[in-house]
């Protein structure tokens, strides 16, 4: 392989932001004194994710930063359950989606990908939260690239093909990190070298999805570092 | 101030491309057996510069990153003096752009700086330049932010509002940090903060411009570290 970079889906690749998140609408329930199942709530907040995401690729909306959908939803996912709550609460929630905790394996996985290559994210993230994120959880990237480059996001082909421009590089040169089988495929569609590194915990322990590899990726590891020591890091 | 982040201008202000571009062009001479001027080469080639990016300003050349403009300025600056050189000697020498060596305040400041603010630079280089330049110098960047990324040049105004954009702040939470007034002059119009850490090297010793503050800067220091003991880093 003549790889020179490589670029990673972010959530749920390299943060645990289910239990992250959580956790900060917990406190923020602790601190109002209310009761409610906060692991549904965080289901129903991020079941926007992707619809958000869908109309901006299909066009139907304008381009339209993640958190500003998720901010959107919290309205109405507690709206829902009789919470109130104010516009500072609102965005101390919303960017609680840039205090995620990485994964034990990725900022020691990182670091020693760096040395020999480009690392840098390829995420849904805007491109400030995923600047706000790399300080929260010290994640040593190279430079950041973001849907929001593109104004599309994963899996529209202009993401992949925006990274691919910013960074010089031919597609077979750059590899893509992911948790997520459509993700890879997406880039795989592109000739982009596919690394899948599952995160059976993600959606908590029920987890359906993505447990096992979907198609012919290039890299199959359990761990940022496992990567690492596969690709002679 | 309600200071967030500070972008950098990198060429000059925090690198220092000429002495690295013509020990690049010596060693090039050296093992040729050549015997020129390489200081005359060198400011030859880097009037191409300015020009190069003003076709792309004024629309009247498609989006050029700065690598193509030297490249094809370079074929020419050694065709004029019977120089022959392959393409890979050209890719060579076009890539001393990415090798510069810092100030000696450079990483220090900036590792300073990092602590409190996000740091990125804000360069007329190429994205993947930047991204090379910064693995090469040890900038410890929080992110990359370049011309390419608003397909401008400085100082057309779209690249300091595409920074804006990028890092999710108003005009007065970004500082940009410049060796050169007509940098600090246009991103003031769109009132950054601004900071000027003069260079009187940069051109050499017979350098005239630039050598001292020609507006209302919010700061003016000697070096980076300067400037991160001013902002109470």
């Amino acid at each position: 392989m003549n790889l020179r970079a490589l670029v990673f889906d972010t959530y749920g690749t390299l943060v645990d932001w289910r239990g992250s998140v959580r956790d900060e609408l917990a406190a923020f329930g602790r601190a109002r004194g209310l009761h409610h199942d906060w692991d549904a709530i965080l289901a129903d907040w991020k079941a926007c994710y992707r619809p958000g995401m869908d109309a901006v690729n299909r066009g139907e909306a304008p381009w339209t930063t993640i958190e500003q959908i998720y901010r959107r939803r919290l309205v109405e996912v507690l709206g829902l359950r009789g919470i109130a709550a104010s516009e500072a609460e609102l965005e101390q929630l919303t960017r609680a989606w840039w205090r995620l905790r990485p994964w034990p394996d990725t900022v020691f996985g990182l670091t020693r990908l760096k040395r020999r290559y480009i690392v840098s994210p390829l995420s849904n993230a805007s491109f400030t939260g995923m600047v706000h994120l790399a300080k929260h959880a010290a994640l040593p990237w190279d430079c950041i690239i973001t849907a929001e480059n593109a104004h599309r996001y994963k899996p529209h082909p202009d993401v992949y093909r925006t990274a691919l421009t910013l960074l010089g590089l031919r597609a077979d040169e750059v590899m893509l990190v992911a948790a997520h089988n459509y993700d890879l495929a997406a880039a795989q569609a592109l000739d982009l070298r596919t690394a899948f590194v599952p995160r059976p915990l993600e959606y908590g322990p029920g987890q359906t999805s993505d447990l096992v590899a979907e198609g012919k990726w290039d890299v199959v590891a359990d761990s940022v570092e496992e990567l690492a020591a596969a690709l002679g890091c």
